[in-house]
């Protein structure tokens, strides 16, 4: 059983709302009620964040430290530009999986720069809302978690 | 009778205080007077914002959706190193003007990058503070209201 | 009252027969008039050139130095090629307000750099045939002209 | 029910003998029986195939279209150098996933660049052996088949 | 039977005078006698133009809209500097043919970079003289015309 | 009567299969068929080849020194990657046309550079299946042979 | 007598429990301690801020200008992203020393790109703790304050 | 004796007019003067040009092939944009110098770069008006002619 | 007593045919005798592999791990352009040297990258057939065999 | 007690006589006798060097291997051009603090480049002759000596 | 009457015995022979310098401030590479003239950066011997004196 | 019977005190005694020189030319840096060998630049002091000297 933070960056609170031909329809809370239960399923104790503000992440990254065993993370627009946010995660000392629901690599060519992937685990990027189900899935055999 | 949010970004606060020779004398709080005053003699509904958090910022936007037709944002520093920003403008889906008081093409090469200026209808900069009335003139012109 | 030249460079005069998905549809002698009309209406005596010749557009520019207060130029493709209108509009030594039908920086990547937005007063783009109309506003600022 | 491809690239049926420390030290025999497993599990019907020729792997890309509903692709050394397999790729029309068992990210620079990455659905990297476990049960959501 | 019009950039009238090494010693008045004679044998009307002036190139090419169904352009130098020449063969809407008598490639390096080939059907390089009539045979498949 | 090996390299066999909106439908057959006709037309003693392999290609250049007068190929996405094919097509000594169906100007950033070009007598790019033709026509004035 | 502000960026508040490999084992607390303790030694008043967020250390040194004769800066992770900081800095119109715990020459390539260097007096890097104390002295010969 | 031409390009004449701070107070006409006067001192035959327009430049240069021993060129603003005067310069094949009056090495960074200075003789930069007589000595010596 | 293969990569089995300037006048057969006669003599077991394609080079590697103590390597074309046969080498985990037969730094700017010699012991370039040579004696000190 | 050498790089010997905007109006030799006389107040024996040549810059370090316990070396302008004095403090084995007196980040671009700082313990730049008494100070740190 | 040094670099003590194509075949005392003549014809006091050490030359330059009113240099190889002798130079307070023998802008690409060119008056390069002696003739321009 | 100089760059007269883990342990003094006899061995004549000073290779350099039949150089920090060193061989117009103790591809980035390479004979790197060895053995078939 492995204690997994799901955090979610900037603007994917507009999930639904905001570029579906991108980010497709399924809304925020809808698709947090799915990584619980994804989480429950696979034996994890989960629990999700959001935030726009930079700062707020690093403050949320600075109190997961020792309280869980991997994050999740989805970076959104900070992937490409936060040094805080990889430092954030660097000194919490936890293992990391970056998320993304869109690919990355077919966007602007600014997107397919990333602060956080060499210092993850690993990454998942472009399956949608099931780029977190794979995350948690992901995490079960970092942990060796789960079942 | 358009409705618009003209949003000010980091330092935009400081006007009046803040390296004359390059922003000019006019404070902050005239600055707004006068923006509003515009406004009315043009027939649109203007609301102000400022912040110097770039989260703020993408809060602000996200609650812009649907509420206003058109934004006018002067995102200063942020102009060069925000895509949640950016992001936050593609989800809200509303027209954008970005306008900047000094001229961003003659002042440090960083200066000469925006992550907003691609997915704005246009840009106008160098003007000083007048660089917001011709932001407003130019949105009775994208929105077809005001006079 | 203010002396303004507008100068509008190559292939602007096929205004309205044009790729008209990014110009629109207004033709160039209609937007003359529109800008006489305009500048009129702003109190100032406005004389328009065109030419596709980067070194009659030269010629155009020596030939105003002295004649008038400010020069409103669109130099279309020498935008982002001509040294030679960047070193006329010095020689000059009138104020320069840059103007574009199109918002360039949503085009080819080449069209992001230009010759004359440094040396500008300012600059406004992307509002079609409305952005020589905001120059004009703006020319009232910087001449302290007009009315 | 969905048909998948596996393709392995160039040395990774070197698996288990080759660098542990980055690849980990199960044998490339007992990774496909795994993968076999995961299919079957799944509800997948998976075929698996390894060159380390580039000319072979877009033979036997050729020869899937409209054989498989999804490729899972490994391409090792040739996702930075090769353009043929994505032309193979693009050619046979059917979505692609890619996958990684190191970090690319974390490594040599010069692995940091894919030429499969903007055209497939989505990316899998990190995960060791499990990134292709991850990958089949990333197409069941693409493919909407599999349990 | 297709009407074409073949425009000659700058320098091209020096043909036979001008470095024979690289483009032949054939002279200018019997280059255009060939391609008037080829343009006739596969049934094409053609007309040929030659400048010098970057802006008499857009002139004509902008006097050409409707005129033609299909241009054959060699820019000569241009090609490497003129957005103004693209900007006017975008604006008169005919399919282009880019023809050079050297092979650009294997020059200075700057020749490599072209403001045409990108926005022409086809383009066809380092064939002297030929490249010309090489281009009236591709405006017979381009335009269903000649025979 | 010139003795000409025609090249085709990777995924060319899958044309009229293959994005007909970039490649169009005619299938390699009738390609290879009209090509042969078009070489007899000429005059000229023509062979085709194809392979997916680099290696392959490499061999089967090796295998026309002193065999052929000239080559044309397609080297496909070899252009872009492979040293090797231009090696070998140096050291066949044989004089080389490269040709493109599709306007590879157009494309990917990366299908701009070619490692072949430098080293043909000249290229033909864009005109679909007609730039074989093309290149057989051209292979006429190179090797004084055909009519 | 200087009035001296020191301000700490995002996660050095993490000090002590952060990589202690590279920020070494002093708590954020006994520095704070060691820093007020030196100022003091020095005959400065000393004032000391910490935020994870940039926008409230926007806010932070705008509150400063006019209150302190000189600012002390660690910028963290937004020494090297951070333009709305600069600007900050920029209209505070107060001299700045930028202090780093650790060698940023010595690390990962981007954190050699500093927006807050040409801007400042002066840099101290790479002394650890020590860094700090060092700016101290520093700020007495910059003030002319202290002993 | 040598026979020498002096083209002065676009803005030249606006000599004594134009930025006396980097081009002196001497106009036009009696930099011409003396430029004559030197001439004949030195024993050359002089003839001098200037034209604003690139397509006139080209068009003189091609009109001395032969007509004259020796090319002094002061490109101006084409110096750094154009090919098409490098080729008149070439396939008019009579040697040049390039001249300039103010140091452009000093000035913007797109100066530095000229697409003369490879293909001729020499350079000589900076000395204002005295440049051109420098060339004019330089001329003797390249030309084994004046005294 | 070492165990050595020599791997030629592709075209060098056109030695003596190929561009003599560069590659001197002994053919491919001499070569590896006077190879294998220099390896006798120094006391090695030595193998000869060749070819053309690179997976076939990948698999020659791939089992000589274990078997050979040195791979002495000449990557041919493939040295710029191998990620997978760098890969092979590290997975084959043998010491390598690499050795061209032409001074790869003073040829095209595209030969001066090498993928190998990072990971190699030692690389000798430009000595002719003289490069393996001096490669075995090389060899000798790097496996302390031979004599 | 530490020992210490302080190295002066090329020109500071002209320190009061040159540029006195950057360096400041204190002379040499009076420049030395503070930091002989800091030295002494913080309890290191000092000894100092200047030499305006790399080579012997190079001997001088080669001499203090084991003669001194850290040495503070302004490289002046081989900072930017000296990997010699790199390799020369490597091959000393001794720690090195980098100091400078002007702060090189606001100067020309090329001296943001420093082939020392990422070998150095840490860096100071910008304080004026003041950034040696810091250097001083930081070198009680480091050795743990002085007082 | 002005007191002038020349300056020669490193190599130029091999004059006419070194790459007579690039740089004549007059050898050193000639040429310096050539300079003292020319000198005196011109009213100038002129002394030479040559070294090929960079350190040197900066101990020479050292020792001419005040003592000469104008430098003549060129610095060969250190031309490219020494941030030194700029300095050195910029100390001196005298102003520059930069020769060069050889064309530096038709030779490798590295010999077209200087790090002298921006700060002397002017750069004449590629006349051979004679770029000296029109140095000494602008001389007389710069510093008003000869006659 | 060959003439070779042997010339060691700047530190390696610290071979054996300096970094060994990437120089090895044997001293300056026994290398060079091993390089004598390997000359003796192979019937050259070797004289052998270090020097840590630009200027004074470049004197040895020119002091050879005539001297010896080839020069073998590890230029060491100055392969990197030194224009001077390039023209100073060029201008002694002998063979050149470049030689390195370390792998220069496996260090830091910019010491895989080298001045020396593309005009030397051949390069080799990487095998400890019996780089040298190799270099005289390469030197015999260079020459056609030594047995």
């Amino acid at each position: 059983m492995a204690r997994i933070a799901v955090i979610h960056g900037p603007n994917l609170n507009m999930l639904g709302k905001r570029e579906p031909g991108i980010y497709g329809d399924m809304d925020f809370e809808r698709m947090n009620d799915a990584i619980s239960h994804k989480g429950r399923e696979l034996g994890h104790i989960v629990q999700i964040h959001q935030s726009n503000h930079e700062g707020k992440l690093v403050d949320i990254i600075q109190g997961l430290a020792g309280e869980v065993d991997l994050i999740v993370i989805n970076p959104g627009a900070y992937t490409h530009t936060s040094v805080a946010i990889r430092d954030a995660l660097l000194a919490a000392g936890t293992p990391v999986i970056e998320a993304h629901i869109s690919n990355i690599h077919s966007r602007e060519p600014f997107r397919r720069k990333s602060f956080i992937s060499d210092i993850a685990v690993g990454v998942i990027t472009g399956f949608g809302v099931e780029s977190y189900m794979l995350a948690l899935h992901a995490a079960s055999a970092v942990c060796g978690g789960g079942k």
